[in-house]
């Protein structure tokens, strides 16, 4: 690998001897500055980190990172685990790390990003933190029976997380998107739409997430006096968002709009809706959540709720830099209230209901 | 940070003189075998590594990875930038980045992911390898006027891309699908069904992938002696390929089949046939390409072709890994053929066309 690497000084004739005064000589800031762009970065401005980087790297200037990560006992990375992927795609996973890799990248960090192992939920960040490979996590997708939290507070590992505790005691700081307020959103639009009877097509219970959506519809339901014709609880898969919607809309006197814990679903429950030879948003409204690209297809056109992902990356990035810098804090906690994005499922040029 | 760490064998009593020997004796396995795990890991079989890494953990045994690291001028690391996120989303990022991560760790490296900065293309490059973050790259999305490659070679950086050059000389190892391969299986699957008049909507000329994809079209349409009714290029977005199917389909001798470059372009086209109170795969056919989730809607139903991600996942490291030991060597290019997925919108049950 080495060998790599200085091959470059050779073939290029970059300055054999650049030194950290070289640097700052040609970069037109202190010593000081070209130091901290390695140890301290964070104290040095954009701008200048890249001006000054660019020369580092005109100059072939080698500081050795590592051993100015013994010296200052920090590997400038931030673990992160991805979920394998589900056939249909993660709708939020991509935007998701986007914004978690440009949020660290502001602090001075980089991602580490790692696979989960078949070795149980714990392995890969055993491995890690034997390893000294980062400074801390982040984690997302929280569950009820999370054992990460826990587990990290037990080892010290600093931590910040996407996803709220759904049990035990408050471990360390989160920042989550409020699904209540969301699916709320959702069930308050087709009230003024003039909706009285609606219908709740959820996950099984026992998710914190799923179980916080369908209190958001129940709530609201109850606050606007709409009628609740059913809610149904089914895996998340088309096929199954279908195969309820169908059993909702069978019913002798079956709802007007569907709200859906997810896009998925929302989509099987537009196809049933169409099965019956009906138009969705036009005889019968929808409603999803995530506001995934097949929700913007035409063809589909759902409304759907839509999670601040930017918002959340630059958040958790900032909890974990706190808990980096000062352990002993308070862990804060903030929820966000995403946005309905409305689109034909509910609002249709030639809609007939309710 | 440190504090953290530190903290946690006071909390729970870990052995605090643990060592090599002492965790070499708990695992059942030699000191060298520990010594590897830290220096050498793809020299110790997964199973052993994942038990030596649990006994690590457990007595909180921290050789410090930054003085080894220093040792053996290794980061661990291999960098991948991610794209931003498009609104329609990645269809094929997160399935790419998750069998990087895992291929990855089978060589026993972990995936350290970035964003491209606002300072130009190689600014974020320039600053890993300034900082010595990395041990190579792994890219992709490589096109016509790629930079990238000649910038690695330069600068003796290591590294393995997912897309092959598409101008100049051979620089670096590199796994690519064969697109046109892949729009040539559609082809033939519409001619093999009776379709003897075809399109096709590609991107503007210009994209190395783009212009792969259409030279298969064309190639087979000659093969297989069928009509071309027109070849339409178009950014890629719904609403274009929307309306360049349009224009295809008003002709006076419309084709009873249309191939796109993309998902997105044929679920516009998808849009486009419904526009004429048609239907998708009975009166018309089309085809997309990536089978992303949008292809799998039922309502969509569309045929597409399938990149093999895990695999390219698995080739990707191992042609890295293979420049990282001997960077002296040869490197290897690998062409994949894709699969195609048949569904509705050419195989349709009440099918009328050609």
């Amino acid at each position: 690998m080495r060998r790599g690497f200085e091959r470059s000084k050779a073939d290029f004739g970059a300055d054999r001897a650049a030194t950290l005064a070289s640097v700052a000589a040609a970069a037109g800031v202190s010593r000081q500055t070209v130091s901290n762009i390695f140890n301290a970065p964070h104290k040095v401005q954009l701008a200048t980190r890249r001006r000054v980087e660019a020369e580092i790297a005109r100059q072939g200037y080698r500081p050795n990172r590592s051993a100015r990560s013994l010296r200052i006992q920090r590997s400038g990375l931030v673990g992160y685990c991805v979920k394998p992927p589900s056939p249909a795609g993660d709708p939020i996973m991509d935007r998701f790390v986007h914004s978690l890799c440009q949020a660290a990248e502001r602090d001075a960090y980089h991602v580490l990003l790692f696979a989960a192992t078949p070795d149980g939920p714990m392995a890969a960040y055993e491995h890690l933190v034997a390893q000294q490979a980062v400074d801390g996590f982040v984690i997302s997708d929280t569950t009820v029976d999370d054992a990460r939290q826990e587990w990290f507070q037990r080892r010290g590992v600093p931590f910040a997380a996407f996803g709220r505790r759904w049990s035990g005691p408050e471990i360390g700081a989160w920042i989550d998107i409020d699904g209540a307020a969301g699916v709320a959103a959702a069930v308050h639009h087709l009230a003024e739409l003039g909706h009285r009877r609606l219908a709740f097509i959820g996950w099984p219970e026992g998710s914190g997430v799923g179980d916080d959506r369908c209190r958001g519809f129940r709530e609201a339901a109850v606050e606007r006096g709409l009628a609740v014709a059913g809610i149904a609880h089914t895996v998340n898969h088309y096929d199954d968002g279908r195969r309820a919607a169908a059993e909702l809309l069978a019913q002798a006197d079956p709802p007007t709009a569907v709200v859906c814990v997810s896009d998925e679903l929302a989509v099987g429950c537009d196809t049933a809706i169409r099965d019956r030879d009906l138009v969705p948003g036009r005889d019968v409204a929808v409603t999803g959540f995530d506001d995934t690209s097949s929700a913007a297809l035409p063809t589909v056109s759902l409304t759907s709720v839509r999670q601040p992902l930017q918002e959340v990356g630059d958040h958790v990035v900032r909890l974990l830099v706190d808990a980096l810098r000062d352990p002993g804090a308070d862990p804060e906690h903030v929820l966000l209230v995403p946005e309905l994005v409305v689109r034909h499922s509910t609002d249709h040029p030639d809609r007939t209901v309710p």
